[in-house]
């Protein structure tokens, strides 16, 4: 898809001055692959930096929806502006609305404090992990004091989308077996927070003590300066226990306002990811160029897959290097 | 890593040469994300070409271990010479030995016509995806007639990995939701055959019957040219319909040798796949040697996570381009 550059730019400023359907439709010219969008994104790049990234990941059931709606609750009745984008790297054929927005749309709808939107994947390979960050660039831009950053799943596209977030909410249904599985999906390795929904339920209480003895065994080899990650329980049915939730995330972005190597270090691990994903982009775009449609001779692609043109060579001129 | 230019050069020949110890070799560099493979990479790639991939996929549990077992031995009573690439993208931590090695090796420790070797994540994003079409250059080159590419899980990166192989096998538990689930998860969409292992357990039927109507609505949408999916029932643990699974798998490559298009759409994806896999190696290595340690001026990715340089015009630059 090509876009005129004037529109870009108008969506762009739009966005900046909190135009919700700017920020949309810019939002869906991302997830489109549409190209020609980089000074615009430049543009929302430079007005960005303020929002709250809050990643909410877990397996599906175990209640990031109801969670999600009543963190927007929380927000809002603390007069905080409040964006909510659902990714959901797990359906390449979707493509439409996913992860319940319409529930939650009906509770949300008429707050123009509260913007909802969800991405499907589309097929492309690592699609939605080259979208997302540019999608929160957007966010960012358009001023809203939290982002909550929803994915379905527990595999690598999670792991790798979560990696923009401040602040990692890993859900734990009452099953005593999830613990274990977290660790062996590599969820230990990117929670900030855990938390187990449906604290109530007969399970739970195992789950509780099983996630706090890892994450116990997990600090010290963390050392003393790293993040503590807490375990929280919830009734997001019922609202219990959201307070206490909200307040370690806010303990957690007190903790990168504090704490500037940790702050650094991960600003770092998420600039040099968001750019790879760009380069990836761009790569993907020469490709599809440069060996796509075209006279038979001319199909670069055909011939390296007859080997009558080496793979790696052609692969490193597409980025226009010698190294 | 930095190995010898003449080192490499030689790995790969003694490769060629059916050298196992060379391969391994090899292959460890690859995973390590050793630079200066380049050269040899391009003469593995030339010499390969021939090599059987089938992919072996599904949930945990489902018996892929014992199925790709039956198969070594399978193929081995054809006196045909089998590779496993053993791949476990769900562990981004424990970079050991993974998916049962011990237990095969014991099996086929002493047979020279057996390769077994497993790969997992070290941490990079995306690294295994990026590795794994390099590992299969080099299994490819050193004649295997069939390689054997297994995965665990469900998510986009086993999917990703599996669009290297000709044939993919999608395993099944008898569990009858499984079907559903398959769909959700896009196995459909990659799934060249089913298999439902332990097929005379009771909900077994179930599954079976699900998959093949499931299939059938998926033909009629795909169209006469494309290949028939098809369904097959296995007892991984006594061997039964394994040669039937056998014969099913010949029928795919046979389908591909008679069908000019369709081989050729599956090799461009596959080309154009890797291609960008080995963009985005060379973009990751730059960032690093450009952004990584220096001077406080010098560090690109510290002055864009400050915003005092642009993220998108850096990430152009990395590819050295101003589309």
């Amino acid at each position: 898809m090509r876009v005129a550059e004037a529109e870009v730019k108008q969506l762009a400023e739009s966005a900046i001055a909190q135009d919700a359907r700017a920020g949309a439709r810019l939002i869906t010219l991302i997830e489109s692959g549409a190209s020609d969008l980089y000074p615009a994104l430049s543009t929302l790049y430079a007005a960005g930096g303020h929002a709250r990234i809050v990643g909410v990941t877990g397996p599906p059931g175990a209640g990031k929806s109801t969670l999600v709606d009543q963190l927007i609750a929380y927000y809002r009745a603390a007069n905080l502006r409040v964006a909510v984008l659902a990714v959901d790297p797990s359906s390449p054929k979707s493509g439409g609305a996913v992860l319940g927005d319409r529930f939650r749309m009906s509770q949300h709808y008429s707050d123009a404090g509260v913007f909802i939107r969800s991405m499907a994947n589309r097929g492309a390979l690592g699609g939605l992990a080259r979208s997302t960050p540019d999608a929160l660039v957007v966010l960012d831009a358009m001023g809203w004091d939290i982002v909550l950053l929803e994915t379905v799943g527990v595999g690598q596209s999670e792991i790798d989308i979560m990696r923009h977030a401040g602040a990692v909410l890993v859900l734990q249904t009452s099953h005593s077996g999830d613990a274990l599985q977290s660790v062996k999906a590599g969820l230990l390795e990117i929670a900030d927070i855990f938390v187990v929904n449906r604290a109530s339920e007969p399970d739970a209480q195992r789950t509780v003590r099983a996630l706090r003895e890892m994450v116990h065994v997990d600090a010290e080899r963390r050392g003393e300066a790293a993040w503590p990650v807490s375990v929280c329980e919830t009734e997001a049915l019922t609202g219990e226990g959201i307070a206490a939730l909200a307040a370690s995330i806010e303990r957690r972005f007190t903790y990168l306002t504090d704490n500037p190597k940790a702050r650094a270090q991960l600003r770092h691990m998420q600039v040099r990811v968001h750019m790879e994903a760009i380069a990836a982009g761009i790569v993907a775009a020469r490709l599809t160029d440069r060996g796509g449609a075209g006279a038979p001779g001319s199909d670069v692609v055909a011939d390296v897959a007859a080997r009558r043109r080496d793979l790696y060579a052609t692969a490193r001129a597409l980025v226009g290097g010698d190294d």
